[in-house]
């Protein structure tokens, strides 16, 4: 088969070759300071976003695709490269068949928990000063995220708690051998945990929430904006707080580009 | 509050008494064969089906409620109970308010999964003459019974294979930290497993399937009727087969009780 | 190589047939009442004890040797096998070479543990009405079967608590991942055990320490004579008692008898 | 209790302070850029070795005790304290009464091969750009550092392999649950590995085996001088290479202080 890809990050980079490794013909754009693409001769280069985008019918997109909604992100190019201009050129729902966002794949989700669940635990072990084996490890949400980053937690002896809304997530957490609590009645319990890990996209943790907790306590937020911890909050009382985003790019890019490839074909093969 | 309870197994006998215990008011009928509801003082014992229905608004039925959908199920009673009689008394949507099927609220299928995990365990360890450490195991389904199943095999450090249908459940699968193959490709694969168990209500396996199978292979199928697995076929291949079905009844009648309290209790609630 | 079987339960029968598989030349004796044995026809069957032993050079005893230290057990035969007879044939260190007792072997005692700890799962779920997930255990002792027993019980998600003597054995508990309580301290506290499992040797638990126990206790002792659990005391209390000696030979005898073989040639090759 | 704590790192540092918030009386030297002990009030700082030394009878060394066999390792001071001054005041079998060096007792070997794991488990997230969940991994060596390392990344879902030499070690290695090879037969089969951790400090591994290896393999060596795996050749044949020593005091300088002075104590204990 055929496929464009344009820009992207270590992502992208990965994917283009490991297509071209699976005899497929790829043309890339927005690539030209990687040295392993320019090194790869299976890759064709094309030098502009018309050429790229002419060449085939599938056009994988940069992952991520913008950071501001008008240039497609791109860290190994020195070129602009506009939306618009991917649009004007073929962005229509007509031209283009299909436009699918791979990255909200459900299929495709669920594997990167993996990468965001040992991302999370890097995050851990480097910023405390103790053992994970045996901390308490409060995480908020029961979503796919929560789920993996529980299991790998507690793979490492972790004694892990997860907090939800639902009866039926509740008994998931007491059936997978979690510690549950109801995420609404979350108080002067708070107190007992060395880690606490977000999942959900919506505020849940800020200064009410805060006065109860350990003063080296460890807060990760794994939710993409607005993130469920109110950072200012975690300031002011001067708490230990990282904000892990896009965990999977940057602790897996290899994985991650393997997956996205795999869901790729899948979508195709649904296709055909 | 104010509970009937009418006959069923060692599950509404322990659940009778525990609803006692947590000071509700407890009618029963249909146990009188049981010395522990005859000797416990706080449940009061109802002779006839009118009386223990008269006294509550909340009615539990017989667990499992029958096997012929004519004669509510009590194996604690000589008494006959008509399921007519139940509903000419009251078995009507108007004057019951509300019929529930507990058993299949999702949050208590959820838990009684633990109990059948742990009975499929008893089985497998009872019926091979080999440890299950390390041997291959391979589950058909990636349900809820299946998910926690996995879970504990894996646990005592069985090689787990899970098989699914869809994309999402294989990623789980893999995300789990399990082997996945396509439910659809089972063929020539088949040989290498040692057990294999079964959790779709669908017929999967039959002769076709069982002619790759390992001649001491031991099959076990969780499913309810009519079950996963071909049986004549696994007796005609002389391959030996356990039809494990309502286990958490069986092997933890009186964590199931609990788990059927809680379950009321939060129904009650949200009704309230 | 030649070897001779005599005697023994399963674990026999089941090695005498894979050292046939491996193409060794295997002569056995005291166990005609096996069809496995008699359908087998690259077993050689002998017909007296003389016969047997001085076919080979390797001669296997039964398994277990003996229960009354008089006579050889054997399980598949009427024959009555006389410890004196094999000792006046050739039971002395000059004829025999060498006497090994196999079932001693460090690396042996450590493949059997699997079984042991499988077989202890068994026996707990099947002995209690409530699951095992989330019970509270204790195991006593911290030697070869506990340290299995422990990672079983927590890989079905049971909370393990291990009883050691020395600070070392509590490092490693901690280390693993369990709680640790000093041996010595048992007392007020054992009231919050679901199930304990004995490995000591020595007598550990009796009235004194019964007294604090939950009624519904159930009390598992895995220790070969005299045991570590005083049984008329629990008989006394109406104790929930069970003890389970030579559970590798029960609950996986296939697994056994390899585990022996396999030991079997790593002596060998050891010697020669 | 009195004690004197000199020099050392981060966790003496926090040494000092919790055996002060376990109301000892302690004196310290040698730390006086730490503003943790400048600020801690309950600390009494010494201005020269001498007066630390006489204070108390319990003197706890540098932590690590010295990198040149001359002088005592003190990051936070900027005094050079000379082990001969330690000598020619009091280092003497007879004044000082018994001299143990505190990290060679097996109770905290065993507890630091805990933070150790967990530092091996965040280089390999680090310095790979794939999952380590489903990776190949294979630790040199089964002893209780390997022990740990194994179980740890078999609780985030690495495929673990352990190298022994001894039957025994094997042994547990299968009764663990992972897979085992024999040190000694090293060969063709180390290309199926995406990481390799040597923790045997012995040279075991050099360009003769790597030439087996995946060229984007990633080798952790945790054992002490001169290690297991040879660093010139790694770098010759351009194999990413962590040599990754004293862990526990850079990942958990708190839970090692914590686990020191709980080895403290027990000493003291058991000599009372």
């Amino acid at each position: 088969m055929k496929f464009s890809v344009i820009g992207g990050d270590l992502r992208t980079i990965n994917l283009a070759k490991m297509l071209a490794d699976d005899k497929n013909e790829v043309y890339v754009f927005g690539m030209e300071k990687s040295e392993d693409i320019e090194n790869d001769r299976k890759i064709i280069k094309c030098n502009t976003l018309e050429r790229v985008i002419e060449k085939t019918s599938v056009i994988i997109g940069s992952i991520p695709f913008s950071r501001d909604n008008e240039e497609m992100y791109a860290s190994f190019s020195e070129n602009i490269i506009k939306i618009d201009d991917l649009v004007k050129n073929n962005y229509k729902e007509k031209s283009f068949g299909k436009v699918i966002d791979i990255m909200k794949q459900e299929e495709l989700v669920v594997l990167n928990t993996i990468a965001t669940a040992e991302g999370a635990i890097e995050v851990a072990i480097k910023n405390t000063d103790k053992i994970i084996h045996g901390s308490k490890v409060l995480i908020l949400g029961f979503g796919r995220v929560a789920k993996e980053v529980a299991k790998k937690f507690d793979g490492i002896s972790a004694k892990v708690t997860c907090a939800a809304r639902k009866n039926t997530d509740l008994a998931w957490i007491k059936a997978l051998g979690y510690e549950g609590v109801s995420i609404n009645e979350l108080g002067e319990d708070l107190k007992k945990y060395d880690i606490i890990i977000n999942t959900v996209p919506q505020m849940i943790i800020d200064k009410e929430e805060m006065k109860y907790m350990k003063e080296n306590i460890l807060l990760i937020d794994l939710a993409s904006t607005p993130g469920g911890i109110n950072i200012e909050d975690a300031q002011k009382m001067n708490l230990k707080f990282v904000w892990a985003l896009a965990l999977p790019g940057k602790v897996a890019p290899v994985t991650s580009a393997e997956f996205i490839k795999d869901t790729i074909y899948n979508l195709i093969d649904l296709d055909l």
